[in-house]
């Protein structure tokens, strides 16, 4: 046990109760491309990005600063731009649709991941059906201001269809990567996400969700008589083992370190602990988003209140 | 050292030789959400999802079914959908614009990210110019076929301001997160990613990139006179500490497993393994992308190559 003193400002989710405060004068255009001619992404309030900012007991006018950046974003002729909704903790993108607005403003003030029904000419946040609402923790916008992420975490399915993301079609994947993609309707067991990853589809994920799903197939796998099961397979299967691989990729990984064996075995190694310590976090019932979300609540502690929170 | 036989075909980018191929009949609408009504996407040229498929050396026609599958995706009335690259490993959105039918093709084919530019009426090959391409590994559609990803590895910085990625601005940071939203030109760094670091821009990143990044910025940070390091600071400033917490933390997330602590401290444990080792992995230089990376890497080899690989 320690602790861990990582206070960071920008992982922060800002209590909705304070609400955000924002200074326009900061949102200004510099990609080229793609650009519409629009100016109004490149409003300046002021003229210095460099001016102190106020203090936060001092932003009664939040809301009208809000309001205010979020106008100036680049809005198509309908009045509209890319949403795309990201889970904060894996990477992986659970859905994209258009948001006007009032859609973007209701985002952040509410924190429920919010678009824009254009069939329905109404706000449609995701979840006011289902319940699977995302819990929007921040809201980045690109450099020209016609694309926003909502980074935030799921509360069930983002897909309407019981799949985590809406991304699951391959389009280049090889044969039968398609055919896989069946997608099981999993919601009543969202809360336990490593289970998806025996049999299901394969998706747009990142490396470490990938990953993670690989080792559940392999838990998975049918052992046939006179070959050889996976090194997965085999460590899953031997806790002995497996805890004996744990200890023995720490003790390398350190020993980059100690016996300066340069950046490149570092890296081999780190991968080496990383991918034994999802191998057993499986083992032991685990998810790694579970593990990645309790690591970012913990960059919001002081370590002492990180300390207390573990006892 | 070990082999880990974690081939998965899910993760492979199948080389640009070969070419996709795809299966048209099973790329259907079922997402309700944002429908416009058309129908091109639910196109079924065949009826069973389950039909055979073809053996990987039978198809001749691959070209003619990725623009048959390409077709079948929902175009817009400019004849556009929304085509987000997104890197493979980190899960870092890098960037989003416009793409008709012949870039998501030529994404395909030549696995370099292309979108459309309606200013300049082509296509855009990003990285044509720069020399920052974006390599493909594999397309995802969404639901409904409005919207795809193209996840790969950026070659260089996604934005032409040099970051990254273009989301580097958060709408709802707390005071002065916009401020400090001052993108650094860092072209020539971009190969040792670990340094963009210190004192960058909060982006929109996921939790292992963010937590990388604290770990940088800890590096960095002044001591100040009576005031106790952050415990990041300390571990960096003295590996022998450093390398007992990694070992003391490996133990426990093994001892979790051993003595069936149950799944929550499987989980934190995990967690503890995953900082200190970023920690180490910082001290000796590396980076965490370059770890997933290698980590990818091995997924499509076998236990004998990836072995034979590491001599």
């Amino acid at each position: 046990y320690h602790t861990m003193a990582l206070f960071v400002r920008s992982l922060s989710s800002s209590p909705p109760s304070h609400g955000p405060r924002l200074r326009p004068s900061l949102l200004r255009s510099r990609c080229r491309f793609m650009s519409s001619g629009s100016s109004r992404w490149n409003v300046r309030v002021s003229s210095s990005s460099s001016s102190p900012s106020p203090s936060p007991s001092s932003s009664s006018s939040s809301s009208s600063s809000l309001e205010s950046v979020v106008s100036s974003l680049k809005w198509d002729e309908k009045g509209m731009l890319v949403a795309i909704a990201q889970d904060a903790d894996t990477g992986m993108i659970l859905m994209q649709a258009f948001a006007n607005k009032d859609a973007v403003m209701n985002t952040v003030t509410s924190r429920k991941a919010t678009w824009y029904s254009r069939s329905r000419d109404k706000l449609w946040i995701k979840g006011e059906e289902s319940g699977n609402f995302i819990e929007v923790t921040s809201v980045y916008a690109d450099c020209d201001g016609d694309s926003v992420i909502y980074l935030g975490k799921p509360r069930g399915p983002s897909c309407h269809t019981g799949a985590q993301t809406c991304y699951y079609t391959q389009l280049d994947g090889p044969d039968g990567a398609i055919a896989n993609n069946q997608v099981k309707e999993h919601k009543k067991d969202f809360a336990h996400t490593h289970e998806h990853g025996a049999g299901a589809a394969p998706t747009a994920t990142p490396t470490l969700l990938a990953l993670q799903r690989t080792i559940a197939d392999r838990a998975n796998e049918p052992v046939v008589e006179g070959t050889k099961p996976s090194w997965t397979r085999r460590l899953l299967s031997n806790h002995e083992l497996l805890c004996s691989k744990v200890r023995e990729e720490a003790d390398e990984l350190c020993q980059a370190l100690e016996k300066n064996e340069g950046v490149e075995r570092a890296t081999s190694e780190f991968g080496d602990v990383l991918y034994h310590s999802l191998v057993l976090l499986h083992a032991a019932g685990g998810d790694v988003n579970d593990a990645l979300a309790t690591l970012r609540a913990r960059f919001n502690q002081s370590g002492v209140e990180e300390k207390a929170s573990r006892k």
